[in-house]
């Protein structure tokens, strides 16, 4: 998926929370805001938004010294997802369909970001979702593939929703389930160490993806990442950012995500906001 | 109110608003988006946000050849507003407090912009705030100065929400009400042409301030919008634009608007999307 004008505004945004959450100095943040303006003015030099936000953000990452801006958000997130776990997987276990019930939580614990915020009653949003329709549901095309699949990836997202993953990883099983994170910290996606807190090591083989970008970028991935991206027998891949990476590789693949921009929602033909569970076949 | 940082995405996202609605070339929007990276890294230049609003938009209307890129949609929120001025305007007159009333309804017909883009129901959005407290209202301040109060000065803001002020313009009669629209068009905010066709001209005194920003800018204003500025009883000031410009003014007013950025919440105290009708008591 391209970069759009549309980009631009959001990203704007989001490297000002980054420089808020680095600075108190009014005088640092504007030499900071002055940098990622540099930046997003040469947007038409990146075909993504997963890479102009690299840009960005590696360059607010030089100008404040810190690696990792969002780290005491991350570790919020992920705490208050690991305190509504228990509540959720029994919602997964006493389901008709555990299935479809992993899949809504690993999709609705996208929620864990915006809600934080926008000052939404988390847990039971999150909650009350699992009892609520996806938009799009491509279930029966995952349990089809599961039933004879020995090796499945997962590429993460953010830190907090990955604790939902654990459920869904669960409900993969007997196959091999992978669950890749990216190599440096970005935002607020989650890192070998966030996925370590989310407690996904009991039920997956953590891997890095070589990315240091919200989302996968193909250029950037490791041999290890691109051996399970190109043969595993079946790839999940979360959030937008890594749509926005991977919508356009020549491989079948499910895309589950929350749309949070108007763009994105438009690309799959949902109202904003809405939960997807899609499977897209290889591309002809 | 000064210019922060938080303006800049927002005056980006608008940018872009503008951008498409004056053209459907790819290359051309680039362009214009170009030429308003370039406007806003330059926001040191401004000390409020409607005065870099300004040069932002005066370079897309340079570049784009029309001088009023929002002009359909003006027209559009004018209609929508007509289309539920009767049924307001009962309300009113049912309304055990008509005053009351008719200031929530001219706070609530600041929904329409926000309202037709984000799919509300807009015509009862607007008529359920009718019926609901506001945030902040100070309609006793109100009460009391119009007793004495010869004239009234309204400086109004958007297209559409222009509809609702009539009706709080006939509840401050008998005194002489003027109202005070743009010189030129900028975004959607109401010009004379606007004002006539939300059939202001029936109870009050239509008149240009000047300005050709979304907000009022002392430096630009006319002397007849001065002298009222100074000299008339009671000054109500419509909506954030004019907010940020007039904050600061010596000499006591009454602010109405909806708070629809979280520092002019912050400012006020209030939940984002509050309405307010706050009076200011000249500073100190």
């Amino acid at each position: 998926m391209k970069l759009t004008l549309e980009c631009l505004p959001c990203l704007l945004r989001q490297s000002l929370e980054a420089t808020r959450l680095t600075t108190l100095d009014a005088g640092h943040e504007q030499a900071i805001m002055d940098a990622a303006l540099a930046c997003l003015s040469d947007y038409k030099r990146y075909a993504t938004s997963p890479q102009l936000a690299r840009a960005i953000h590696r360059r607010i990452q030089q100008l404040t010294g810190s690696a990792d801006p969002y780290r005491e958000m991350k570790l919020t997130h992920i705490q208050a997802a690991l305190d509504l776990y228990d509540q959720a997987r029994a919602r997964v276990m006493a389901s008709d369909n555990p299935l479809l019930t992993a899949v809504k939580a690993a999709a609705a614990g996208n929620l864990i970001d915006a809600a934080i915020y926008a000052d939404i009653e988390i847990g039971q949003a999150i909650l009350d979702r699992l009892d609520q329709p996806m938009a799009i549901c491509d279930l029966d095309a995952l349990s089809e593939r599961l039933r004879d699949a020995k090796t499945i990836l997962i590429i993460g997202d953010n830190a907090g929703e990955s604790v939902f993953d654990r459920l869904l990883a669960e409900q993969l099983h007997p196959a091999a389930v992978y669950y890749a994170v990216k190599s440096q910290p970005i935002i607020n996606d989650a890192t070998l160490e966030d996925a370590r807190l989310s407690g996904l090591e009991s039920c997956t083989r953590l891997i890095e993806s070589g990315c240091d970008s919200p989302g996968t970028i193909l250029e950037d991935i490791t041999p290890e990442f691109a051996d399970l991206l190109w043969h595993a027998d079946i790839v999940i891949s979360k959030g937008q950012g890594n749509y926005e990476g991977l919508s356009d590789v020549p491989r079948d693949m499910f895309f589950l995500l929350k749309a949070k921009c108007p763009l994105v929602a438009g690309h799959f033909g949902v109202p904003l906001g809405s939960d997807i569970f899609r499977y897209q076949a290889k591309p002809a």
